[in-house]
């Protein structure tokens, strides 16, 4: 996503003159689509999705695939946690160059497309069409959509239906407080240029904490009674929140540790939905704490938090 | 104290070519006592103690000062909690002038000191001599000790033994192992030039905070069964942890509140010794995430973390 792409920087060129950061948002359009109707077909093999495992929105991309198990059908490449001057890059490979698609930088996969693409930079998560090496899209709201309504039938066999027709509105509803207040949110808090607009996020951020574990303390999950896009949505910011936010973006009120319904539904996405498989906590760290050398100057990351409290019970069970 | 004067910078300055941080340590050696043997003789009304509420060395002498009862006796200039580049000021006077010395900056008592002063600059806590203007002495371990000993005939009639004889070797090694790991230990965490540094100071760290728990566990206080100046040197990292090393210093395994012996214990002193009334987080704060702009670059005051838990039940009746 914008914020961590390399051409729009998560310091000085987010913030506006009120000092309050302003995500851009503009992404590339086109779609991966049954019927083809931009040219992408969806068709088992030929889309490449090319995530980090630090970035919360690309999160949201290998978790809707890991739940919706088209991993044999939608092959992953993996940036590494920490992107260069201009582009995240494929480190972690052998080579420094994606096994697939052959290339060193995302960048390149950007750079091949004829139109060309928006202003808000290199991101991830994106898919690349294998056929010809091009960002087919890096649109994540609707990459998301998309895997559950487009892929239907190279879904696994009990695959949850992520975003049920008649509970769309609400996800919708839900899912855009959210992503205002909190997924957002913490950057607004972590990027802020001013006191005054650190602690209108913070205000922000913990009200919507609030509202959250209040509708949670009786259900199971945000939207119904089952595993939604809602759920999908809050959960990789939930899953950072005292590895990177509490303590890098000043997120401080409490500790998700310490948000005893919040932290008790985290657990359970953790240990129900092998949400924790998606989940690589040093690589979130070392993205956070070593690419915003402008709020971290020496680059140091922490080891801390103990991570040992994810795998308690939870007791959420009895919700249903 | 050094870290937190303008002289010697928290930042750079404090490095070495290993990437730690290494804290400078000459003091003025003058003393007050009861024999006047430095020329400065214990006498009520003469001396006035400059600190900052914000700084933990000076928070020890505001701590002993009061659980003494020498409030009468030793004045107390409060210096605000950013200083300027090269000195506390009295910016929370009326006036930006300290009621007593009539100075605005305690720069103006350490040069009015014909002999100098070390290297290790304008530091707080300082006793003032009000009869001619000068500081005596900043070396803050001396002059605790000094509170309980030399100034004895002047304490309140039921005053803590805070230095008993028969203990001083225990309170001894337990304080050199407190100052070199945790007093000092979260500074160079915080100030770490390397990740190598930075992590061998955690691990230093959080060893003797377990070590801590484990004697704490058993026992009301750190030394034999009374409150001791070993209490007092640990008390004021522990008070600060939440607040500003576990985020700002990156001190974060868990959080105070997350260690439940240290936790209890140092609620038991917050409300049994009052040591809270001595306590200001939100000076605490301000300092420390505005004047260190090297690892804090933004300036930006977290609101966090909630402070509600001081004062609830600690349960350390029960161990005497």
């Amino acid at each position: 996503m914008s914020d961590d792409s390399t051409t729009q920087s998560e310091g000085s060129s987010g913030y506006v003159s009120s000092g309050s950061f302003e995500r851009k948002s503009r992404y590339i359009p086109e779609r991966i689509t049954r019927d083809g109707r931009d040219g992408f077909p969806v068709e088992p093999g030929r889309y490449r999705l090319v995530v980090s495992r630090a970035c919360p929105w690309a999160h949201r991309m290998i978790l809707t695939r890991h739940l919706l198990g088209l991993q044999d059908v939608i092959g992953m490449g993996v940036a590494g946690p920490v992107h260069d001057e201009d582009s995240w890059t494929f480190d972690l490979d052998p080579g420094e160059v994606d096994p697939v698609l052959g290339i060193p930088k995302l960048k390149d996969a950007y750079d091949a497309r004829p139109e060309g693409y928006p202003d808000s930079g290199i991101t991830v998560p994106a898919f690349v069409d294998t056929t010809t090496g091009r960002v087919v899209t890096n649109d994540f709201h609707q990459m998301v959509k998309d895997l559950v309504t487009e892929w239907g039938e190279y879904q696994r066999a009990d695959a949850p239906d992520l975003w049920p027709e008649h509970l769309r509105d609400e996800i919708e509803e839900v899912s855009d407080l959210v992503y205002a207040d909190v997924n957002n949110g913490v950057y607004q808090c972590g990027f802020a240029g001013s006191q005054e607009a650190y602690e209108e996020a913070y205000q922000r951020l913990f009200s919507r904490l609030d509202w959250l574990s209040e509708r949670l303390e009786h259900q199971r999950y945000l939207v119904g009674d089952q595993l939604t896009l809602a759920d999908v949505r809050l959960w990789p910011t939930l899953a950072r929140f005292d590895a990177a936010y509490h303590g890098h973006f000043k997120c401080n009120r409490q500790k998700l540790t310490e948000m005893p319904v919040l932290w008790a539904y985290a657990r359970d996405l953790w240990q129900t939905w092998d949400f924790g498989s998606t989940t690589d906590l040093d690589q979130v760290k070392a993205h956070y704490y070593a690419t915003h050398r402008d709020i971290n100057p020496t680059g140091v990351v922490p080891l801390g938090p103990d991570t040992s409290g994810w795998t308690t019970p939870h007791g959420r069970e009895e919700l249903g």
